[in-house]
C-alpha cells in the first residue's frame, strides 16, 4: 500500500491475518488504534499477552483453560459418564449456551480433512480412548460439525468407539428453529425428512 | 461470559472496541490468537506498538505521518495551488488510489456534528485557514462525505472561505457508477438529475 506510512501499512497487513478482517476493516481497526488514547491501546496489548501467557490446554479435555485441568473436567457437579466431543473450543461454548447439557467435554482441535492433511494422528483422539479405559463413561455424544469433515470425523469416532462398548450419538441435523422450508436446502431437507419424530 | 477461562473474556472484551468488531469475530479472533505461535502474536503486538510510537499528525495537512512535514506536503510533484479537504486520513487513501489528484490535502478530522457536539472549534479548520495565508492556494476541493454532517461542514467551509478569494468547489454527487437505477434512493436520483451534464 503505497498510500500510508510504512508502520500503518505493517499494522494493516498483521491485522489482515486475523480471522473474517479483510482490508478495508484493517484498515478502520488500524486508524482507529491510531486514534484512542495510549491506555487502551495498552489494554489490549495487555489482554493479547496475558491470554498468550495464562491459557493453556487442559490435560484431561483439550479446552482453553487457565487452569488445569480446567473447569469442566473438574467440577463435580457435571455427569461423569457423558463426554460431548467437538471439534473446537467455540463449539464447547455454543453448547453451554443452551444450559442443558451437564456432561463433560472433549476438544479435537480440528476434524479428519484428507484434503488438507489432517489424519487422527493430527486430532486429540488418543486421549480421548485413554478416558474411556476406566469404564465410568456410558456415552459419547458426537457434536462435530454437520459438514463434509465433521461428518467423516464423527463416522471415524463412532467406528472407533462402538467397540469399547459405549453408546455413540450424534447431534440431529434438521431444520433450524424459526427458519423457513423454502429457504432449505436439499441435504438439510432430507435430513429433517429422514429424522422425523412422531408427535 | 460465564463460559470463558477471565483472560480470554477479557480478550474478547477488549477486541469488541475495536470498530466492526462484534462479539462472534472477537471470539473468532482470541481463539485465533490462542492458536497460532508466539511469534505472529508478537508481529502483531509490535506493529500496534510501532503505529502508536511513531505515527503523529503532520503539521501542515493533518494526515496521519512518520515524518513530519508528510509525504504529501513535502512532495515537489505535487500541485500546491489546490488544496482537497477531507474528513478523515483514511478518506485521503480513497482519493489517492484514482491517481487522478495530484494537489496537496487538509485533514479535519470529523465534520461538524451539533447532536456529538463537534463544532468548528473540534475540526482542523483554524489552519487550513493559515495555509491560504500565502495567497498561493487557488482552489479548495471539499470532499467531505455527501451525508448531513460532510454537507454541513462543506457548507460551513464554503461560507468560510469564498470571502478570501479562492475557488470553492465540491465534489459531484450523482449515482455510483456501475449502479441500477432501480436501486438509487430518491436523494440520491434527485441529485443525479440536477446536476445532470450535456453529453
Amino acid at each position: 500500500m503505497l498510500d500510508y506510512a510504512e508502520p500503518i501499512s505493517r499494522l494493516i497487513d498483521e491485522l489482515r491475518r486475523l480471522p473474517g478482517i479483510g482490508h478495508k476493516s484493517a484498515q478502520r481497526i488500524a486508524f482507529h488504534l491510531l486514534r484512542v488514547p495510549p491506555e487502551e491501546v495498552r489494554r489490549l496489548i495487555s489482554a493479547i499477552e496475558e491470554v498468550k501467557e495464562k491459557i493453556t490446554l487442559c490435560s484431561i479435555c483439550n479446552n482453553f483453560t487457565d487452569r488445569d485441568p480446567c473447569r469442566y473436567c473438574t467440577n463435580p457437579a457435571r455427569d461423569r459418564s457423558v463426554i460431548c466431543v467437538v471439534e473446537e473450543p467455540t463449539n464447547l461454548v455454543t453448547i453451554e449456551k443452551t444450559r442443558e447439557y451437564r456432561g463433560l467435554y472433549h476438544v479435537l482441535h480440528g476434524a479428519l480433512s484428507p484434503i488438507r492433511g489432517i489424519g487422527p494422528e493430527e486430532l486429540k483422539i488418543k486421549s480421548l480412548l485413554e478416558r474411556l479405559r476406566d469404564g465410568h463413561v456410558k456415552e459419547i455424544i458426537l457434536a462435530t460439525n454437520p459438514n463434509t469433515e465433521g461428518e467423516a470425523t464423527a463416522s471415524y469416532l463412532a467406528r472407533l468407539l462402538k467397540p469399547l462398548g459405549v453408546t455413540v450419538t450424534r447431534i440431529a441435523m434438521g431444520l433450524p428453529v424459526g427458519s423457513d422450508l423454502e429457504f432449505a436446502d436439499e441435504v438439510t431437507m432430507h435430513k429433517a425428512l429422514a429424522n422425523r419424530r412422531q408427535i
